[in-house]
């Protein structure tokens, strides 16, 4: 497939894709916060969970995958706990809503864990845990996913590529951001790999029979499942999280005629935490003493060919004050799917006018 | 090394180390608690974190590394968090009594965290969150550990193994355990097969130089480190770890003469955490739910080769209960370490009085 690259500014972009998803039916202010998402997301680097979703979240909002007259509800408050069912409200709007809800109880009691059930795509983790940096606390976001990837002995798809994030204040403006799916490999860098006729490495997947490939068809064409990352250890924590989102929240709960349990497997569960840092030693201490940890570990000596040691989140940070400064660029045919879209809702924009390059 | 094997009932074998940690220092009751912690370990293969620290333990409350009169006082307390002081306690005491603490304010609103400062080795990290199941609430214990692990990327030891340990209940009596180092390995498996002889993978450690090595005693004795799991996902899972249980609990942060802050590397905090599942949906539906997750993913088809896929903590359940029946089987010179320490404190006992085979 060949395609044109372009560069586009980030700012601009994000307009663009608001448009775009009021046109597809949804808010002002909900497109607002979806488009943002996908535009930190994308100036991060994560362009799996990037750009590449505006022509599908535009799709879902018309076909009603994604709600967008969504009645978000509190089903259940506690202390310390918050319950809420998404009604299939865009994920990033939900997410918001609900770590919002998470900081304030986190502030008034020391910490706070909320569950989304009948949640939609909420897009990377990270927009939901940085939040709680700004409250001086630590944040943490889970979703569940569609199942894609094969427990540790196995090649059958079931259980979520479920990933995990937990951001940290540091004493600068680049908090430590653990930010990674409990597979080896995001499904969208095998996508991104099978659209530019590219192979993958050997253990992100496996095919339709249990056998190691290189080649991303069989992962996003044949069925076949995502491994997860660290062996044993990757699958467990896969397990545990899809737990956290799917059945605490009670996406994966349902009664059958009979009124006995049945576990649903198509649901999007999320779960939110934050813990306030003053509740336990002095924020600016803990700071300066993350930072101390971090100047440690990337003072630290070098295995031979590595140039530099990276903190979590760091390699995401450059990438966004590099995006802020020389744009976004498009690979992977998401320009002409944005394009495509633009044309469908008939809206007079176009890409050209948010280029730079 | 040669070696007498033998094996030992499994209830007496715990009052034998209770009496020599008495013999040590330490009052009745917090002695059966650390003695309870290590056989625990054992009856579940963790060997690592089982009978081969009885020697240990009973040197460090001998010498002062252990305190035998630790006052634990709690530094702060908020609606839903607390904040610990161990005293260098033995670690399976403060660890107990804070997670009791910790299920007490949970059960009141919904979540609660508890850090612990100026820890000790608090044995194997299930101990803690499984104490939560039995009050139907989701249990969670990290613990940072003296620096052995590299960073992704590097070979000095610059971070602990700093386990991560998610205990969640299911149906039956066995509830859903996630407890594993970030290290690729534990630090003890290179010290068994170094006092065994043999070799270790070549993904477990560095020698001190950054070279791959397959030579345990590059780990154990000239200062090589150990390699995160899952390449940087692990290391930045163990970098999250650290600062919940280190900087988080005050462990590692010090006012150095100018009131400036510096960083201490050498203490041990821990990290505990409660979710009450009541709060969330029904415990009877989540419970059932749990199971049918279990179910779905063991019957899954295996990969060739392999003959069952297993649930986080299933091995470790099949082992406890084999041990219960069979008793458990003294390797690697634990027998003739523990044999020393009776001696060495005079006890009018020997392992031939709870030897069954």
């Amino acid at each position: 497939m060949s395609e044109k690259i372009i560069t586009v500014d980030s700012e601009k972009i994000q307009k663009l894709a608001s448009k775009i998803f009021v046109a597809s039916g949804l808010n002002k202010s909900d497109a607002d916060t979806v488009a943002d998402n996908l535009v930190q997301a994308e100036m991060r680097g994560i362009r799996s969970h990037g750009l590449v979703q505006v022509a599908n979240y535009s799709t879902f909002m018309r076909n009603g995958k994604i709600n967008v007259n969504a009645d978000i509800k509190l089903l259940s408050e506690s202390i310390s706990t918050l319950a809420f069912d998404a009604d299939f409200a865009p994920g990033a709007v939900a997410g918001k809503h609900a770590m919002e809800r998470t900081l304030e109880k986190a502030k008034a009691t020391g910490v706070a864990v909320a569950t989304v059930k009948n949640g939609t795509h909420f897009g990377f983790a990270a927009y939901y845990a940085l939040d709680a940096i700004k409250e001086n606390m630590i944040g943490l976001a889970f979703t569940s996913s569609s199942f894609l990837v094969a427990p540790f002995g196995g090649y059958e798809r079931v259980q979520g590529t479920n990933p995990i994030c937990i951001a940290v204040p540091a004493k600068n403006k680049r908090p430590v951001v653990f930010d990674a799916a409990t597979s080896n490999a995001a499904y969208n860098k095998s996508f991104f790999a099978y659209t530019e006729g590219r192979s993958i490495p050997d253990d992100w997947g496996l095919d339709s029979s249990g056998n190691k490939t290189t080649n991303p068809a069989d992962i996003v064409k044949k069925g076949g499942a995502l491994l997860p990352f660290g062996g044993y250890k990757g699958y467990g924590l896969g397990f545990i999280i899809s737990i956290l989102t799917t059945v605490l929240s009670g996406t994966a709960i349902a009664a059958d005629a009979d009124g006995s349990i049945i576990e649903k497997t198509n649901g999007i569960g999320f779960n939110f935490a934050a813990i306030d840092i003053s509740r336990f030693v002095d924020v600016d201490a803990f700071r300066k003493t993350v930072s101390l940890s971090i100047d440690r570990i990337k003072q630290s000596k070098k295995q031979n060919g590595v140039e530099e040691i990276y903190i979590p989140g760091e390699i995401e940070w450059n990438l966004y004050e590099k995006s802020k400064k020389d744009g976004l660029v498009l690979y992977n045919g998401v320009a002409s799917e944005i394009t495509r879209t633009i044309q469908e809702l008939g809206l007079d924009d176009s890409l050209e006018n948010v280029r730079i390059g």
